[in-house]
């Protein structure tokens, strides 16, 4: 059993416990045999995808009742990885997820570490600086890297952490993010965890 | 006299107690006769005025041991209009500053909220929705427009009131921030209030 996340320009596999990465245009559906279970949002892909036999999609194991039907699917999957606690996936946006008991309760979408910096740089040209990840996020900050960085995660992190439950990262920024959030569990493969679960609960016809 | 504060695109004049905005583009420096007390950012309007000899840039009146080298300086006008509390600007960049017994404690950068929302919708067609301001950010959101909302304003409005200190809102988006702010005083000619206590300590030589 194959599990695979399709993304807008790469593909994760978790095969035989192992994850592979490749990009989208070097990736062909055909060439895997095995059963995949796969969650994508790539529109081009999924065209080549549904007419295989031994791809099948995720989204007919999800219980609707539990999410809201905008909610992407790449959330959807790595929450159902958790029973509770906090689920921060932090990618090209940091999501941030909330289960208790099972159940889904909201979230939030914040911008990613890129996005954010991105953002900044177009604002005006004294705040084209890099992120300076060696700051202290309770102090003010009295230069610009500093003030941009504590600008934008010293309220992410302290509102995540107040959420007071065990926080799950993920996510290719997680290790970054896991300095400001000791306390959290890095779990590069929560997403294939989540897969996994909701294999075993079967499809909700 | 006469107080002006000089952006990239637009010009704010304080005259007989009355505000007026121009565009930059309308704007011609030699058309005012008052004494012209100025904070600009702009470089080439700055040509035009260090020969007139009605104009006062302000920088000089500034006692920059208070403050960090590169610090806007319409940063600096309005941190010097309050003695005790957090100052909030939020413009194009959302700038808070916190004064204790009339001394620059630092501050933070936080993206103003048209910069946050396009910067999501440059993350995703999915994202390219409007940031709710009706929305409750004491919830985890189940829809797209609360997330983002969410997501953006809760960590940062929570951030600013566990400043613990009084709350000063001033700049364009001041009135909607005021809405998730309850308690903040609303001062829209904040930076004018600055200029004037900065024009009376005199100038430093």
């Amino acid at each position: 059993m194959i599990l695979c996340d399709i993304g807008n320009t790469s593909v994760d596999l978790f095969m035989d416990g192992k994850r592979t990465k490749l990009s989208v245009a070097d990736f062909n559906p055909v060439t895997l045999q095995d059963d995949v279970y796969y969650v994508s949002v790539n529109a081009s892909l999924n065209e080549r995808i549904c007419d295989l036999m031994n791809w099948h999609d995720l989204r007919a194991f999800i219980d609707w009742d539990k999410y809201y039907s905008t909610m992407g699917i790449d959330r959807i999957m790595v929450c159902e990885a958790v029973d509770e606690g906090v689920i921060v996936d932090a990618g090209s946006a940091i999501t941030v997820d909330l289960m208790q008991d099972g159940l889904y309760q909201g979230g939030f979408i914040a911008l990613g570490l890129r996005a954010a910096q991105e953002a900044y740089s177009r604002l005006s040209p004294a705040l084209n600086v890099s992120f300076n990840f060696e700051v202290d996020l309770t102090i003010m900050a009295k230069n610009t890297p500093d003030a941009l960085t504590v600008g934008f995660l010293a309220p992410l992190i302290e509102k995540i952490e107040r959420l007071g439950k065990p926080i799950f990262l993920t996510g290719g920024d997680a290790h970054l993010l896991s300095r400001f959030l000791p306390e959290a569990v890095v779990r590069e493969d929560l997403i294939f965890q989540g897969m996994n679960k909701l294999i075993e609960k079967g499809v909700k016809c």
